[in-house]
């Protein structure tokens, strides 16, 4: 088993290695200007390291796989961002917001397609199950950012609408890196499974640590703007939760009310407004809790996979990026 | 060998039979939607006889990889759509049209994965070659989606630049669906070869017979109204070679230049004066030759296929088809 730095710097050298140098340059340019925007890379790394809990036979059948897994991510931010009008991502412009909208859609569809040729690089005797392993795990993650638009116009969503929905849009894909890297390894399906539910958990985790950091987090680590959430009224756990919570008074229903129907020209107010409600109501402590139980989730799961305790502790450490993060 | 209707009954049955009646309605209705408008589905259509020319075992194993390329052409439509501004397909508005453009980005990306599930139902031994077959088409149309962009924008298009760019947009879908067809048969390079290249000339010549037909076309059988791209100065065969040809005469340079700068309140206007510059100038005359030699170039391909008298004629009927088209 080689060392987390080296899993990480293979995944970013590769990252780093793919030139959209190429015509037509506006189809590509776009895809390299993304891919160079940084981001941490999880579901590569998730990808080569449970491989390499099993195999260290590390070459381009398996790290083009991994890689098809990024570029399918980030493929799907650019499309997000559109539907989402996001006009900054990690501080820099969105490819719409730099691009165009027409351009920001054209790029993107290239850049699935380029997904699948970075996964056709598998060995040859696994490409069908890897195939469709892939097609499974994007399908979902489309159908879950449906969900997430369909919630906008919905008044009430329930937590388990809410689990439903992020299980798709992150925890899918998070969970499928890892059976990418198990499949490509061809270990019994057991421990799959087992790791499989390790990636779900901790994706879940990772998405509600999301929510909780952009209402709560540190501006100046997280990189975006803290609230954002909050002004567009986007139904997170904790909003979905406090939607809940204040149905049981009236004062707290109404409050909340009010506070959803401030525009962006009243964004300190109702951003204030909102997180005292959060901390009032127990939200905000409460959400720290589920995010826990996703992590002793997690490593229930990991348990189950009965790794050797070099592989645990690398997968706990990978647990702890995923759900005890500050960015 | 079957029977073209059959070939065509196999492929309209695989089309009708796919339900999207499934959560998120929002997602999938919108491709049960584009499905549903019809079309020549000339891509399955020229896959199955392909693959029919050499074997009559036809089951799911090839249809649905036919079906793949049905899907994703179709998908490309939805996101051109949104592209072109296209507020009407076969009558019938666009989906973004109905939808908005967040759900008819989404619902492409999920025929575009769609197209890639039926893709893997290819035999499990030619799955690698037909997925990076299938990559290789797919990435090609957008790079000609996006030259069909930017020639936009540029003034003047050589009639070289312009065939480059509808053999990526429209030839290589329609010859990688024979290429498809004769992988999934397991024939010699040599004949996929030359059938590719009729499949690559057939191509070429559907797309001029379709700028010839929206411009000079019956608007009853066409099934949508001529002209449109006049009105929208699009890069047409015509256009491209009426730009060159008038720019030998300063009179026909500024008739032209005059007659792009009218807008759509001067609809009729701008259609007429073309088209009389189109007739003039031997533009019309010239289009329907350029239509004509690619038929003969995809005829001449067709021999170097050297198929059964049977098959060289049913491919002689695709051809026409495909060329000799009034809509």
């Amino acid at each position: 088993m080689y060392s987390q730095e080296i899993i990480d710097g293979i995944v970013e050298k590769a990252i780093r290695s793919q030139s959209f140098d190429r015509e037509p340059q506006k189809l590509y340019r776009p895809i390299g200007y993304m891919l160079g925007l940084g981001g941490k890379h999880l579901r590569p790394r998730l990808c080569l390291t449970t491989y390499n809990l099993f195999s260290d036979h590390i070459d381009d059948h398996i790290i083009y796989p991994a890689l098809a897994l990024e570029t399918f991510h980030q493929f799907t931010l650019i499309h997000d961002d559109i539907m989402d009008n996001s006009p900054t991502r990690r501080g820099q412009p969105t490819v719409y917001a730099l691009h165009g909208t027409s351009n920001a859609i054209l790029s993107g569809d290239a850049m699935n397609i380029l997904a699948y040729q970075y996964l056709a690089c598998a060995p040859s005797h696994l490409i069908g199950d890897a195939l469709k392993l892939f097609n499974d795990i994007s399908l979902k993650v489309c159908e879950g950012q449906q969900l997430d638009m369909d919630f906008e116009d919905q008044a009430l969503i329930s937590m388990d609408e809410y689990m439903g929905m992020i299980a798709l849009k992150t925890g899918v894909l998070i969970s499928g890196a890892i059976k990418m890297g198990a499949l490509l390894a061809e270990i019994p399906e057991a421990i799959t499974d087992a790791l499989a539910r390790y990636g779900m958990q901790s994706g879940l985790g990772f998405q509600i640590a999301d929510d909780y950091l952009d209402t709560f987090g540190d501006e100046k680590v997280f990189g975006k703007p803290i609230g954002g959430d909050i002004v567009n009224n986007k139904k997170t756990w904790l909003l979905v939760e406090c939607m809940h919570r204040a149905a049981s008074s009236a004062s707290d229903k109404k409050k909340l009310a009010d506070l959803l129907k401030l525009d962006e020209s009243h964004r300190e107010e109702k951003i204030k407004g909102v997180r005292e409600l959060y901390v009032n109501l127990g939200v905000k402590e409460d959400a720290g809790k589920a995010i826990m139980e996703c992590y002793d989730k997690a490593l229930e799961a990991l348990d189950e996979a009965k790794l050797s305790p070099e592989g645990r502790e690398r997968m706990v450490i990978l647990a702890d990026q995923m759900i005890h993060r500050e960015k």
